[in-house]
């Protein structure tokens, strides 16, 4: 159930079975000469877009903007501070517990949104924290490519030069679900060197063409679409499982 | 051309021909008993990715919550406080300046985005004047419904019942754009009752059903399409004289 | 009543008998050649000063800087930041509230005020809405020049170059009030041209003298007092509405 | 000179000659049974008047809201937090030195603000020292009961009762300027008793009239003229030493 | 009681006995030519530590970086903005009044802090103010030089080249303390000149090595250990009067 | 050596020979029946301590407060929130800026702090980001247990019963570090149970003496040292290679 396309009587309804939401959560930032600015957002959109299909948990819109200040550097790369980050986030889950949403999952795409997301659950529990009540919500945040069975599968296709920036695996979801959008380049080197992550200037002097460590030629939509049925199954243990953990207070 | 279908070369070269671009910007918010959740955000980035079908322009991805406060009352709304939707704003903006963007234009779908909005816009040129110097970019505020020839069809659509919110003209849009997530109930009163806007708890009291001034009965996917087309041609032709105006300093 | 002239007892017992407080807001900015600096939040405070001549209305303090970044170019503006403004009226209102005014209205005297006051009135409003219950106050704002019969007298007044700052009708409400302090000038042009408004810097650029689209050769002090009655009236007139309108919760 | 009363062309031709503003600042809230609410913003007001009476120097605006959480207990205060308060003073002096001002002098009414205006000046300062830059602009607090003469005549004129809150020295200087507004009380007890100062609540309790070692009924109008006379050509002495002071960089 | 030498059920068992708690709180900042950076927050930890030695009194960990804008020209000076500074505070606050202090005494060892710690105090009052309900804490600000019997003793070791900073009775008590980081120097001049504190361009260029006012060539470990004696002293009975004082509420 | 135990001539003259300095960083907080509040600080303080007697390094003062929201059920746990955390990184890593230190490196001592620490980098990094030039330092977080062989010695030493908070290794660096201060307590269950880390009251409901998953009945003194001397060659290590790392710009 996508809530963008419902009314708030659907979610009313929607709240008397269940209490859990899903809020894909990305960033809009280079991904390499072939891969697409809205990587990072479209990836974790289009795994809970499939996973609503085939059970019944509730997908908020995205938030496609995140933590993306090194890669600035890059034309199309759009990035939140850390402590808007947070504000937004706060925000996000006050409008949604004002609903009575318990659990809120964060399916997250971009690997350097994790510190930002972990900092606003923590600003967001010290409220409750240093008024010793219950929160009387639970956060959580999955990395789709940590949800069950997703890492094996992306070591199958790519045992070489997946890397963690444009990797293939996402350059695959992404190929599968636009297909019209498929972008070719010669790269080179064919898989990309790694180094620290700082400020954007440094960035990139050490990745000249915005890859880490990545050989983005090996995605294929088919990969992708193997990758996102994977990724929707083990969202939906996930959201099961949360789901059913109890809160004390 | 859609941003995030696109790869950062991609906007570099676009960057050679053009310093513009669109950022389509809306809510999240109850629409009435038919109205779609995602109608404010939806709305813009219809009538963007429409017009960039038809003219080299430039869209960014959604910015999807906005400032929807007084619909906290009604389940799925999420609202972005004024600070939040600033420091937001704020960070969109420095990372275009970043990449050489000297006219950014926010295609609004949502009334109570527009003071905050212009708020945002003074924050950031407020930089530039405490320091005396140019700020390097313009800003613009264009409300889809404002579009050339936009209000003159929706009057002629819609000469009664059109209200301001869960309006028969954005839940047409929504409906040419979405056919399949039509919805459909019994309006009673069929016109929605006015009355002052605060916080949510006064405004659900107020607004039984969301509505405000409207009948969203009127509304059909064929006067949908021709909204967007008739929006989509104002957008082309704000962008353009947008482009071409000149900026001192 | 002029809250300031009067002890905490005084307010008290006011308190008893209305809750209902006006704040005169403007700004402090250059005017023209011959406008003062501090026409924008000396014309309310003359004009709320006169109907509390005439009614048992409260009258606080005047917030005399607001929203002018535009206009920083120009010696002797002094403006706030609108996320400052917003903390500013913020703590006005929490500490009004925490006396029992429940109707808080601002009578504006600054264009470019409009937008940061009622974004400060949603982030106010906010608290209440992510908490789901009633604000406990309801905010209103009030441009003199949109009081009952001001905009038509302005018309008559000044049928040609009324403009939109430094405007023959705020120039004539001083004049009244500081009959001391009138100032001439030659205007070049006579009325003063249009455009957008951004940094300060664009600002000075587009607006030589400062003023926009205004001939404010025509203002005579009998002008003024003619306005300054007319809003007077139409303030207690809006106080009177306002303190009757029932508040849900 | 009145910056308020002048036009921006005025204060340019000021700073030909001058690079030094004063700027009244304050606090409106509770004074005791007879104090008047605007009685700390008032007094410093009054004293910056005169002295421009008698020297070429220019007044800014009055800053009347300060910090007097304390006070919140007793209708009719209005307090900013001290955050606000830094943000606040931060844009004002952003604004003055931007138009070239580099002696900003805050003639202060009110012992409550002092902590939170040195605290502003240490935020501003903080800018230039982390970027190891002049500021460009110097800061100085003056408390108008510690300008020369002043505190020795209050002396003279209450050498008991003055205590510290709603003393009679600053409900004389109102006196003075304010004839039609003096208000008349019985004192239980004659003088008031002192305390610490915490929150509001626990200051009402201590604090039952509001006063602090205070006996206003010493005050008139003659000595209040006395007062500001003194004041004013202390505020004189220190405005010219003030801007004789070089400033490295 | 070294708070942070015990474990949390330790601290639940001296909170039956004491609701009171110690902060040190100081500054890492220079200290002219022989002064140690940390000398400021070495002063209070040392009479803080000394103190709960003879009485049942319970140190927190010391607050260590402070308010040092102004030194950060003199390398190893490290500085929070006031703004920061007083959220640190905040933090501090809240933790330990949900645990159940209601008596937080900041034992102050730098000038520097007061204000911005006085503005904090106000901060956190200020947010039962707005409430209209009792804190539920009361904070104190004692600077160790102000303990009973502390200036005199100083006095009478330092009758002249105290001074204000790098003073010869804060640099005894590091030297007691610390005698292996006895630094000597020559003086030049031997007594330091004074002079305005602004940013820290401005006192580096006034203030060539650091000192203010001061002679610390007559500093010693025996003065040192007298005045840790003493002041040590003098906090215990700060302490005592403190946690006898009620709290209305 | 150590930064707080030297003059700013002494750092100065440091500058010349290295821009490297190391923070150790913590949190105080509840560790367990037997663990001491001060564990998560001490431990990097006592290791960089350790460090600094063998080599030529930099010990700034320990940053002694970190986000420890979760903890605070327990009495005697003081957290900062992620955002003031993150503020006062910022001014930390600018006052050492300011100096011309280049590389900073945070020797962490909690787990719980890597979050906000990695989103505080990140907001200092976006400000140099946000106007595309180099930062001019670089930022580097290391936990102490991730140091160079600490990792396989802990597993040596407790093969079982490590967990995850209250580790018997952390206790052991205490221990050793300070032998009068040891504790001991009957565990029950001996190896303490896991689970989610969220706000203070579902943590101290699910965590009830405070440990996570560890046994810290197996820490000894002995164990503490061979792990302290192990850490500090570690740092040491790192501190080398940090700072041959060449900074482009």
């Amino acid at each position: 159930m996508l809530l963008y396309l419902s009314t708030w009587a659907e979610i009313g309804h929607f709240l008397e079975r269940s209490r859990t939401i899903v809020i894909p959560i990305g960033s809009n930032e280079q991904h390499g000469p072939t891969g697409l600015l809205g990587t990072d957002w479209m990836c974790p959109e289009i795994i809970a877009c499939q996973a609503q299909k085939n059970a019944d948990i509730l997908i908020a819109p995205t938030f496609n903007i995140g933590m993306a200040q090194h890669h600035i550097g890059f034309p199309g790369t759009i990035s939140l501070r850390p402590s808007t980050f947070i504000a937004a986030i706060s925000d996000w889950v006050h409008s949604l517990a004002a609903h009575g949403f318990e659990k809120i999952l964060f399916l997250n795409g971009h690997g350097g949104n994790v510190a930002s997301i972990e900092a606003a659950f923590s600003e967001l529990y010290a409220e409750a924290s240093f008024a010793r009540r219950p929160a009387g919500f639970a956060l959580k945040l999955c990395n789709w490519w940590d949800l069950e069975g997703v890492g094996e599968l992306a070591k199958e296709q790519f045992p070489t030069g997946h890397g963690i920036h444009a990797t293939p695996s996402e350059i695959a979801v992404t190929q599968w679900a636009y297909p019209d959008s498929i972008k070719t380049a010669e790269y080179s080197p064919q898989v990309a060197p790694w180094g620290p992550i700082r400020e954007a200037f440094d960035f990139r002097a050490r990745h000249v063409d915005g890859r880490m460590g990545s050989d983005p030629a090996q995605a294929s939509p088919e990969k992708g679409r193997d990758l996102v049925m994977m990724a929707a199954q083990g969202l939906i243990r996930e959201v099961e499982a949360f789901s059913r953990e109890p809160i004390p207070g």
